[in-house]
């Protein structure tokens, strides 16, 4: 017979964790396995809410499995390495994202892209190479292999860097693997969220001129006056998409939900490329004439390998960038996910596990 | 009072029109403009029936405006040129195709990418500077600017090397700008008509590896027995497309009705690209999840620039590449353009203008 959460592995853990797809999240004892050979141990003291954990949670994408303990924004301080470990020791600041596993064989893992491994093994709601289910950062405690533990420097306050584990470098890697991070580009960056604001931050530290595109006219103000957005579109108003016509060479389309996308071919140039990063449940309208005539791609990107998410902290601290966020205690979390379901935040919850996570022992 | 198409220019012409969206071809007297300063005239040998022709004398994509002369895939000998021309002289053999003029002052000019020029001149169906209309190759002389006319090397017979100044280059150009010219790579070609069995011979040539997709089974052994395709996929056999899922490189994709992309995009690798040459006039299905999973992207292409339909011409020589056609008189061209509608060519009809053009002197 399986053995519980509980006993499943030598060191006790605990956390918060959804029973079922109504996505409420309540107190869970589980386990986690001993500091491994390369494993980093570490102790959880801020996590991000991403929009992943609000649609796994609820089930939203198809394959949850509950108990689920969310989190992939996860940062704290080391508290135990595993003898063959290099790269960590006890008392440094690391963090973990989206990725705790993947083959390490395949053509992506020999790419530095373990995040487009088939046998990828995601933060939570994923299988172990042994078989146990993952947990996420709604956690007190966090193992992993140092392969996939990042280093925080000393400069970034460490909640407000915790969203660049998932949100940033989820905006970072299409900006440098579409060629979009030349200064004097313009980007377009579609909805002003958690990854938008992102977009807008890595564009401006890259020297780009940056436009927002979004359906929130009350947003304009705040994006040019303190995220530094060079101009903003609100995307209904067809003077301005107008006026804006084949002015950019790439956007970053943040948006979720099913939404057009001629409007967004029209703001690029020729040989221009429109880069999904959100990800709708249903297929988009894709009309082919403005592919053809402008030589036009659409393309996707996800989140980053481990190697280029080194690379995108290290360029955060250099150009002191973190995420605008609002922290929140561990029992607030419900209330913060209903708040995220009508984008009622700016621009990312994170939680203060450290503080505020209180053990049931 | 607008001169009559006859009157218009001081040099008579004579070929064959639609008068209206029956897409009915039958003779028709115009006039053709004297050989200015950088212009070449020449007398038509050849000229390609472009499933284009068959659109536009329909008006199916809108804008006809007849009397409507339609081809653009025209070959010939040179019968006059400029004093200003320097690089045809008489006798010459040569070529236009689709294009006639552009504004020669734009980014995508300066970048010999005419075909993306927003004030492009088409070679029938459009406006020239002075307001005169273009009338395409059904015709016994043609006249460009030099700017427009290819070279055609003595090695290639006229007739074959006709589709290669549209079907040819529309496959050339995106082997090319997507990087799926390496050899080595494997190439996906989606339908094997006019367009699909020259990106096999271009594909060959340049030492890809190449598998047509084909709705039609009846394809396969001329594909592989004859045109030299390593592979053959029926799109509708599940097991098929299941045992080729991420083995592509990339996608030229040259079917012009609405069809799925999804099957298409689980065919290429990660970082794999599905490039569009076709025209539907309908929009496509896009999934996202595809494209971010894989980071795969969906282009387009049209057509080519002028220094690269040189080049592709200079290549095709090189590898002894023309078309597959069937040579028609000129009043067949009815009864071609019916079969044509069907698919019932293989591959491309080209009219012997030169023998069978009758002037209505």
């Amino acid at each position: 017979m399986a053995k519980s959460p509980e006993q499943e592995h030598p060191v006790k853990a605990f956390g918060w964790a959804a029973r079922d797809s109504s996505g409420h999240l309540s107190p869970f004892k589980f386990s986690r396995r001993a500091t491994g050979e390369k494993d980093v141990t570490f102790k959880v003291l801020y996590c991000g809410i991403c929009h992943s954990d609000l649609h796994s949670i609820k089930n939203e994408w198809g394959g949850a499995m509950y108990p689920l303990v969310p989190g992939h924004e996860i940062v704290g301080v080391v508290t135990e390495v595993g003898p063959k470990v290099t790269k960590f020791k006890v008392g440094d600041k690391v963090g973990v994202g989206c990725l705790v596993g993947s083959c390490h064989s395949c053509e992506s893992c020999a790419n530095d892209l373990e995040n487009y491994c088939p046998k990828t093994i995601f933060t939570y709601n994923s299988k172990c190479h042994d078989g146990t289910m993952t947990y996420g950062g709604y956690s007190d405690i966090m193992v992993a292999d140092e392969h996939f533990v990042v280093a925080i420097p000393d400069s970034l306050p460490l909640d407000g860097v915790a969203p660049l584990l998932c949100a940033g470098i989820t905006v970072y890697s299409p900006l440098k693997h579409y060629g979009l991070d030349k200064p004097g580009l313009h980007l377009g960056v579609v909805g002003l969220g958690g990854l938008g604001h992102m977009a807008v931050k890595f564009a401006k530290a890259m020297g780009l001129k940056v436009t927002i595109i979004s359906t929130s006219p009350s947003k304009k103000q705040e994006a040019v006056e303190r995220l530094g957005a060079d101009s903003f579109l609100v995307s209904h108003d067809q003077e301005q998409m107008q006026s804006a016509m084949g002015t950019m060479d790439g956007i970053i389309d943040t948006v979720s939900a099913v939404h057009p996308l001629l409007p967004l071919l029209a703001l690029v140039k020729n040989d221009g490329k429109l880069v999904m990063v959100g990800a709708p449940d249903k297929p988009l309208e894709l009309p082919a004439f403005p592919l053809l005539m402008g030589r036009k791609v659409v393309g996707g990107s996800l989140i980053g390998g481990l190697k280029e998410t080194q690379e995108m902290i290290n360029f955060a601290s250099k150009h002191n960038i973190t995420s605008d966020i609002e922290v929140v205690q561990m029992d607030y979390v419900n209330t913060a996910m209903e708040r995220l379901a009508k984008a009622d935040v700016r621009y990312r919850f994170v939680i203060d596990i450290g503080n505020s996570l209180k053990s049931a022992a």
